[in-house]
Parts: C-alpha cells; sequence; structure tokens
C-alpha cells in the first residue's frame, strides 16, 4: 500500500481488497498466533475452558428493513460469528455511536429487538457503552457488539480443517439480506417478496455438531457472500473447491433482482445462513439435522473438496461448463450489515 | 422520556443525563444481575475463574493530539476499564469504523500505535471488524474495543464496596485528558503545554491490589470527570463522600485553562488516572505503592467516605466552606473519548 492512498469503500466490503488491508496493515501490527488464524473469532483458553471471542460493528442503512433492524442484526451478527467457532454464545457487549439528534422512541425500538434477539439465542448482554456524536459526525447510529463463548469439549473446527472429499452443504437459500437491503436503498419495489434472513444459527451449529463430530469447519457468508467464505475455507485448508450451481438455493425474488441489477448471489451478504464442511460419510446426516431446524429446512448439499486447483473454488454451471468464482472484488453494496 | 424527544450530546456524556438513559431504556431491555451491576465492566464466572469483560468505542476530535491518537485511547480505555474490576487484563478485539477516504497512512500509523499500547499494557489484540461507510457517513474514524482479563482469586472489589472510614486517593493530576482536546479543537494555543494522560493502569492497579487487600473500589474518571466517578460510587455503595478540594492534584495550566473557560477540572475526562477507596489503616500503603509507579508520582489522598448525606458528594473548599459536587450535567466538550 502506497503512503498517498486513500481507504476505499472496497476495504470494508468483506471480499479481497478487505483481506489484503487486514494481511498487509492489522497483522504486522498485533502478531500473535491466535489472531493469525483469522476464523470469525478468536479461540482462547480460560482455565480448563476454550472459549470463542469475537466483534463486530454494524452500519447498516437503512436502519429498519423487511426481517429485522440494526439492533437485532447486530445480536444475530456476533451470536453467529462464535457459533462459527462451535461455540454456545454465552455473554454479549453492546457499544452504540449515535447521531446527536436521533429519534429516542427508534432508538427504545432498536434496543428492545436487541433484547428480544439476545433471548432467542440464549445469550446475555452484560456491558455497554453509549457515545453521542454531533449531527452530521455520524449517520443515525452505528453499533457493535463482542462477544464470548464457550466451545465444548468435544468440538473441533476451524477454517483450516476442511479435507479433500467432504461435502459442503449450505443451511437455505442465499442472498436474502443483501438484496433485502439493496431493494429498501434503491426504492426498487421489491421489498414485499424478500426479507432478510438475519437470525441467530447458533441453536442448529450446536445440534449439529452434537450429531456429527465429523464436521470440519463452519463459516457464516455475511459480506462478500458464498463465494468469499468457500475462498476463505479453501485458501486456508490448502484444498481446492466445486460447488455445483444448481444446487444453490436461490429465492425467485433474489434471483429475478440479481438478474436485473447484474449481481451474482454468490457474492451477495447473508445474514442468517451457514457453510458446512462434512466428511461425506455423515453429509445425509447432517443435511438431516439442518433440516429438523426450521432455519435450516431448505438446506442443501452443494459441493465438494477436492485435491485440485489448491486454494481455488470452480463453479459448474447447469450446461455443463465449469469457472473460477472468486472472491468479491469490488464492493456490490456499502453498509449492507 | 417521551416518544417525541431525541438524542442529545447529554445523552453521551457520561453523566447525569446518560446515566438516566441507561436506566430507563438498557436496564429494562436486558435486565440481568450482571448488567445490572453497572460496573466499568461485566464480572463472569467462566470455568473456575472469574473474568472481567468490558467495552467501549472511541470518537475522539481530532484523532491526533499531544500525549497520544485514537489507537493507543482505545486500547488503554478498556485496559482500564478492566484494570477498574480488578483483572489482569489479557485480550482485546478491535473493531473499525472508517469513513471512505481516510488516509491509510493515518490508519496505519494509529493502528501500529494500538499495537504498541497493546504490547505495553500485557494485551494481545486476537480479533477484528473492519466497516467502511461512504464518505460524510461518518467523520473519519471510530474505533471500538472489547476487552477480557482475569481477576485474580485474592481481588473482590466493586463500586458498590465503599464503606465509612474509606480514605479515597487520586493517582495523579486530573483533568489533562479533557482539557488537552479542547485546546487543540478550540486551537487555545495552550497545547505546547499539556497533553493527554492516556495511559494503562493496570500495572499500577496489580501493585496495588497485591499489596493492600484492604482496596474497597477503583474508578477511572473518564467522561464526566472525578465528580460524576464520585457520585456513581456514593450511590452504589450508598454512602457520603467528602472531597478536600485543596488535595486535588491539577496541574497549573489544566487549571488555568479551566479557569478561563469556567470549567471545573472535577469535571473533566481522565484517560490514566484512577480513585482507590481503601480502608483508613492501609491508606499509607496504597498511597506508597502508587508512587512507586511513575503513572502514580502524583498520587494523593484527596477525601473519605462518611456516613452522613448518603448518595452525595461534598467538595470543602479551601477557604472553610463545603458544597455539593454534582455529577457533570451538561456535556462540556462532545468526543472527548
Amino acid at each position: 500500500m502506497k503512503s498517498n492512498e486513500t481507504i476505499l469503500i472496497d476495504h470494508g466490503s468483506g471480499g479481497k481488497i478487505s483481506n489484503q488491508l487486514v494481511a498487509q496493515m492489522m497483522l504486522p501490527a498485533f502478531d500473535n498466533p491466535i489472531l493469525n488464524r483469522l476464523d470469525d473469532g478468536a479461540t482462547l483458553e480460560i482455565g480448563n475452558r476454550r472459549m470463542a471471542f469475537s466483534t463486530d460493528s454494524f452500519v447498516v442503512d437503512p436502519l429498519f428493513f423487511p426481517g429485522g433492524n440494526i439492533g437485532d442484526l447486530a445480536v444475530n451478527g456476533t451470536v453467529n460469528d462464535l457459533a462459527m467457532c462451535g461455540a454456545v454464545p454465552q455473554y454479549l457487549s453492546m457499544a452504540l455511536i449515535i447521531e446527536e439528534g436521533f429519534s429516542i422512541q427508534k432508538l427504545q425500538t432498536i434496543v428492545n429487538s436487541m433484547g428480544r434477539a439476545a433471548k432467542t439465542a440464549g445469550v446475555i448482554l452484560v456491558t455497554g457503552d453509549t457515545k453521542v456524536v454531533p449531527a452530521g459526525a455520524a449517520d443515525k447510529l452505528f453499533i457493535n457488539t463482542a462477544g464470548i463463548g464457550q466451545i465444548p469439549a468435544h468440538v473441533h473446527i476451524g477454517s483450516a480443517n476442511a479435507r479433500p472429499g467432504d461435502c459442503i452443504l449450505v443451511s437455505g437459500s442465499i442472498g436474502d439480506h443483501g438484496m433485502t437491503i439493496l431493494a429498501q436503498r434503491e426504492e426498487l419495489g421489491f421489498s414485499a417478496d424478500i426479507q432478510s434472513d438475519s437470525a441467530p444459527l447458533c441453536h442448529m451449529t450446536q445440534a449439529l455438531l452434537k450429531a456429527c463430530p465429523q464436521v470440519h469447519a463452519l463459516r457464516d457468508p455475511t459480506r462478500g457472500g458464498v463465494a468469499t467464505a468457500l475462498n476463505e475455507i479453501a485458501q486456508k485448508s490448502g484444498v481446492g473447491i466445486q460447488i455445483e450451481a444448481s444446487q444453490v438455493p436461490v429465492l425467485p425474488p433474489v434471483s429475478g433482482l440479481c438478474d436485473l441489477l447484474g449481481l451474482d448471489p454468490l457474492h451477495v451478504a447473508n445474514e442468517g445462513k451457514m457453510l458446512v464442511f462434512v466428511a461425506p460419510e455423515a453429509a445425509d446426516l447432517a443435511l438431516r439435522t439442518l433440516r429438523a431446524n426450521p432455519l435450516g429446512a431448505q438446506a442443501a448439499i452443494i459441493g465438494q473438496v477436492v485435491d485440485d486447483h489448491i486454494g481455488r473454488v470452480y463453479l459448474k454451471t447447469p450446461i455443463g461448463g465449469s469457472r473460477l468464482l472468486d472472491m468479491l472484488t469490488g464492493e456490490q453494496l456499502p453498509r449492507i450489515c
């Protein structure tokens, strides 16, 4: 990075340029083996327990959207990062940055949503902070959550643990959250047909990890979408990935809107879906376990891990072709979460 | 709070109105005994350990100031919240909200400062998040940190534990941080004489708590200043507090600038000072222990806890008078930390 460069929207996309910023700036400044693993959260040894610790800031615009608001999104986001570490989420912090003049009634609605989302996920919010900045110094409201959860002794998963032969599952339709936000922002009139999938995945992950010790890796495809998450797993695990395009569940209004706008649903953010990497002999059990949960009713096996084209993801198209599926490059939509 | 009201700068002051917002909106939404204690951080039982967990967002303006920048401030702020719980800070998270167009060179400087501050405090930064918002949606850079630390088995302190008879110490001169930021913002030309006291207090608290098991409460007087922190302790502990104005250390340029602007140093923010409540028989030992650390060289005994005027703080003035010292009401200076 040259010294006269400036931060671009793309640096926060969650895609390729975000990863470069982390690799070139953050890792050297804080160099330590826990951070260097770059999982969805950090894994810590505290006494005789293994704990996961994660944080996310939420800057979504608009604050209210079909399927949720910034408050439940902020709770579910950190809950899901902990769940992807295999942890049972337990404790959350909340830090608000509020623009002067913001409606107290709206804030109350958002805070109450956070309270309900925490209860649904089984976490308790134990500490917080509130900052108010003058009008114009922030756009309405930003929320940070950090969370702590315990990783059960029998769980040993990680984004470097995918192995050739593993089946790859997705827990439901993709792109719902991102296209919902986009439809709201662009006022495209599609809003009635789609809603955010914002939801806590922790109960489903716990059932899955209990039923299937053969699960090797979990990932929630938020910013950057399924394509970016798959590329990260391929690179960290040193494996190749093949995805069957025809097997990836996409709701018709989402695929219609993506077609219209020239977007690939595989690059669109999700807030209540996960990818599962599981040994092939347990793939059917994993699929049944996901489908037994309402949040996983549309789960599908979408591909497999191979020992070819290491670090890269290929997509088999319905007409028999195969193309490289890269991480998100260029930001489709700022402030999606 | 009426439904048509809006958030005021004062809601983020750390003073009386902030406390009302927490009491009326946050506590009902998240009601649980850990949050309800409202210490600087939460105290959690994890396995056989007691852990502290805390978060703060930093929105200071300007980002760079004499004595530090937003990066080391963000590390020290959370480190100090953990230290005030009696914990040994261990792990930090970092979440950045960056305005599009922000200088990568400045970001690198700030991130490097965070790395150095973490090393000084003995913590490791294990997880993070970066969001970029379009130009105008945030002012340059906001940083959230959350932290986890272990509370040694012999430590039992809390803001509800102050007892009549306790001596109250402050670890050094007050108001340095707040007046440094104000001097920078107002371009008053005082900047050469004062600098922020931003520093990690964790090494000093560990030495103090080891030497003096008779310490009952610690508090770092950040937003709202010493006066607000004392009022919070008085209310939570159900005691009265008397402070000797003449014993409170204030550097001449800070008191000069406060005089000029009509501010009370007791209401001005600190970022590297703490208040200590200790049983009277151990007060001299506590004072010597603080003074043995360079950050506590100017420590002083400034008052005592009484069983009179419960929940209120009185200030004895040098000419023999006594006046009520209230929490900060009205925000002196937004974006001080």
